[in-house]
């Protein structure tokens, strides 16, 4: 049960958006720049990744699902990666790149401070770029904010897969600046 | 030294915001909803003191600088307050209320599964209202994102307490929303 009294349609994050919409409104603006604007380099599905791993790294099953999801759909043909970086992102078939900016992403989750020189050169030897390791470390810093937001308020999470499926094929679509859909479940 | 190549005259989150306005924009949204703008119960100094205090718990130097510098501004007699809570909130001169928001803070520091609906009650037995104990999670949750992203790029946080009240003076009258000046220093 939720801590506070949110509104019961709307799971995760989504009841808090219709409980306090002063704050729901920048907090939306930042991920549709983060993970959904156009990139000069990264494509949408990959930066969902990022968001994705770190959303697993933090135990936030609401977030790490839905933007599981996302990826999934943003991803196409290459679906199955998500699963792939859960599980180990060294052995994932992404590129060099993506893995380094993942373990920079891992190492944010854990501290800023953990991030040290090395990693930020491992990922320029595989091409990084400064704005892609500004944005690596930005999403998973954010991503700290969200999956406590998340969890530290006990949001409703659903266990349905179908469920985050569909919500993660209209975000997918539609980025994240559109109306959620109600959902109707007994909880 | 900076992780990337950041423009050398805004200390922090400053520069990272001139590195990248696309996601300032919603950042300093967010931290003006949040800290600035009307409340309905917590004053802006109290809020600071949750920013404050949070990033001390994450050790980042300059975001605990800066908000410790506006709420100092911002309690104006009071402004001791900001050092004793630092010290131990559960020593403070401040309401139970803020001790008992300041708890829940700590755990949402911490992880967001670490609040216990106990922490809740002892809040609500102390008054705290939804809003409050839904802002007080939102405001811990989100220095752990700008306080990761402040020092997983490795930003310029100078030391000189005059900078801080000086910039901290700045914010308290005005807010987040304008322009920062510049520092003419050597680095």
């Amino acid at each position: 049960m939720p801590h506070i009294n949110l509104p019961q349609e709307f799971p995760g994050i989504r009841s808090l958006f219709m409980f306090r919409p002063e704050t729901a409104a920048p907090l939306n603006a930042l991920v549709q720049a983060m993970l959904h604007n156009p990139h000069p380099t990264l494509s949408a599905g990959e930066r969902e990744l990022i968001a994705t791993y770190v959303s697993r790294l933090n135990t936030c099953k609401y977030c790490c699902n839905i933007h599981g999801a996302i990826a999934q759909h943003q991803l196409g043909n290459n679906a199955g990666i998500v699963q792939q970086v859960l599980a180990d992102p060294e052995t994932a078939p992404i590129s060099n790149k993506m893995k380094a900016l993942l373990k920079i992403a891992a190492k944010v989750q854990s501290g800023g401070k953990n991030v040290l020189p090395q990693d930020i050169e491992l990922a320029r030897s595989e091409g990084a770029t400064d704005i892609e390791i500004h944005d690596a470390v930005l999403i998973a810093a954010a991503f700290c904010m969200y999956n406590r937001y998340v969890d530290g308020l006990a949001t409703w999470q659903p266990d349905d897969p179908a469920l985050y499926d569909k919500m993660g094929e209209q975000r997918a679509r539609e980025g994240y600046l559109t109306l959620p859909f109600k959902v109707v479940i007994n909880h």
